[in-house]
């Protein structure tokens, strides 16, 4: 059984503050200050460029890879991590493309992160426009399946409603349509179990910023699975996923397996504090996250909805078809979430009027969820909202 | 005049070790350390998602771009900040042949460094295939030029060589023949005054881990002229890039000016040492540099050269046609360069059979050259190198 009252040691939360905003960013785990003090005085310092052998800064990419698929049901060797996820889709979809030449059409919801379609857009624009992104609503996804589906991209996991996608169902659809599936696991690593190998997902990329608490821009992973990475010559044919890096060959010759997903050269400071956020989950069962995420987010769902009438449920209300969120429609919710961050109540605002909570059992409990609830329901039912500071605009991730 | 003695006593310098391989990762600014240190404890830790307002995260990627500007003649507001330079090469290229349509020839020269040849190969890929890279010799990249050629695209200083192209005369050249220029500054940036705006550069791109000291994987840079720059649509599209990122449109509109280059969430704990390293040229000429790297790079030269006549200088032997790195072409160049690490003097070996030695005046002086020189000697000259332990390989950046 998962030690939560231990996890939640293992970060820095301020004092005073309720962080329901790790969907967005994950608090600081405190291990991440001496890994990363370690990798930049003892290895960068004193190994300088022999780090890169001497600290196996060069393998960091797929041995970090394999600690992210235990968490996603990814075998070893065939995860790798690097850039951020906006690349890691573009690798991903060009790839699947490529896969499927006489198929034109990329399927997604219009619940899917804009960067995520803006991506393919540019993809597309690069292939000459004969493909086309078609997006529907995420309950027509499965109906939407055709013979000129090339890929199926979805977002497990909605950023604004929580509403999470059946992969393993959207993925058989998609393969008997003669499809292939890219996943976004931005909203999903860290926060529910995922079986890619089970799900027979043949692509996958996501974040490690959000629930996996690895800092602001820390990188992305991506996971293609066995069956296809050998045929795959990547779109972004970086030297580090080249057969011979150092060879210095004028010609490119993919490397071995997901190591062709590399691009550039690894950002070795952010793997530091990765690896510190990685491990939190040493002794931590995924089940267990999800079992009490679903609790204290029907918690505070029912304690918000005690409070606060005017206030509406965005996304499912069953727990299992929810991601680790819970998100509310207010027509005043921009100056609402101000109001809530002003008291010491971290969520944060999706435009056009959506409060959104991020529900993160590794360092939040029921006090948690009542207390934050209760806040709301003094701001809303006081009409709090309203004061002119509440309402000034500022760019929030 | 710049004051050598200060900006070495900024960097961490292991005991016994020359360091000669700045050219492929710069040694650790000390300050980076508090840098880190802060970003991780009082940012992070302690403002959480605010952060990307309150600690100007979301702003670094042109804020620093600014700072990088300053030290290579890009006018504000033209250079922004993320992922790698494989990935800035493909942005680049992407942008310069979509400017001019009708040409089919990307121009290079085979002393490029190999990722940006494979980016483009992978680019050219995507794009159908009409393109086509043709490489020339370094001497005869400006005969080359012709009516076909849409982008040329080099390497200012060759990486192996030394070797430096004159930029504002093949610009020029370029131009003349209706081509673009993309200009790749890995090893220029920090190690020569550049003066991308003089020149007339259309792009260019670079490192930060080499002369400029951010670490291990450190963000990269790109530079569009702010002639072309509104007339952009980026080939990787990311929601960074966009006009109004947090409005969460479902279509692409291009951001303004050079923020449409950004992609993805920017690497914020990576930006932290690039800072830090970026304080170390407050109070420094560029010009100071340059003038003092070619006295050491001259001494260097005249030491080897009175020592070891078997070794051959590659790449130019005027110092003004030369980067700031001295390359040496000796049959026994792997196991020479693992004997001389194993004796402190730290270079780099480049297959076949180079030995490149970075010349680095903010933390090298007079006495660090001939000592490296002295020991070189005595390796070559006493056959050091022949020993077994010296003959295993490994992989080195």
């Amino acid at each position: 059984m998962t030690d939560f009252t231990r996890t939640r040691s293992l970060f820095h939360l301020p004092e005073g503050i309720i962080y329901l905003d790790g969907n967005s960013l994950g608090p600081l785990p405190l291990a991440a200050r001496e890994c990363v003090r370690r990798l930049l005085c003892e290895e960068w310092g004193e190994m300088l460029i022999r780090g890169w052998n001497d600290a196996g800064w060069m393998e960091q990419p797929t041995r970090i890879g394999d600690r992210i698929g235990r968490l996603i049901g990814a075998p070893s060797g065939t995860v790798v991590m690097g850039d951020t996820l906006s690349i890691k889709v573009y690798q991903a979809v060009a790839a699947a493309l490529e896969m499927r030449p006489e198929r034109k059409i990329i399927l997604s919801d219009h619940g899917n992160f804009p960067s995520d379609l803006y991506m393919v857009d540019g993809l597309i624009r690069s292939l000459g426009r004969e493909h086309e992104i078609r997006l529907v609503a995420p309950e027509d996804v499965a109906g939407a399946l055709d013979e000129s589906v090339a890929v199926l991209m979805l977002t497990e996991v909605d950023y604004r409603t929580g509403r999470r996608h059946d992969m393993a169902r959207l993925t058989r659809a998609a393969h008997a349509a003669g499809a292939l599936t890219v996943w976004d696991l931005a909203h999903s690593a860290g926060a529910l179990p995922i079986d890619l190998a089970g799900a027979g997902a043949d692509f996958a990329v996501g974040c490690t910023y959000k629930f996996l608490n690895a800092g602001p821009g820390a990188p992305a992973f991506i996971y293609v699975s066995p069956e296809h990475v050998d045929r795959i010559r990547p779109a972004l044919s970086g030297w580090l996923g080249h057969e011979a890096p150092f060879a210095f060959d004028l010609d490119y010759r993919s490397g071995r397996g997901i190591e062709r997903m590399r691009v550039g050269t690894p950002p070795i400071i952010a793997f530091a504090a990765l690896d510190a956020a990685l491990d939190v989950w040493d002794g931590v069962s995924i089940h267990d996250v999800r079992a009490r995420s679903m609790e204290l987010g029907d918690l505070f769902i029912a304690e918000v909805e005690k409070r606060c009438p005017a206030v509406e449920l965005v996304g499912p209300r069953a727990a299992e078809e929810r991601g680790s969120q819970a998100s509310f429609r207010f027509e005043h919710a921009y100056p609402t979430m101000q109001a809530l961050i002003d008291r010491g109540v971290i969520g944060d605002f999706r435009a056009p009027d959506v409060m959104r909570f991020g529900i993160t059992p590794l360092y939040l409990d029921a006090e948690d969820m009542i207390r934050a609830a209760e806040i709301l329901g003094e701001i809303v039912a006081g009409g709090l909202w309203n004061r002119p500071r509440y309402q000034e605009r500022r760019a929030v991730t």
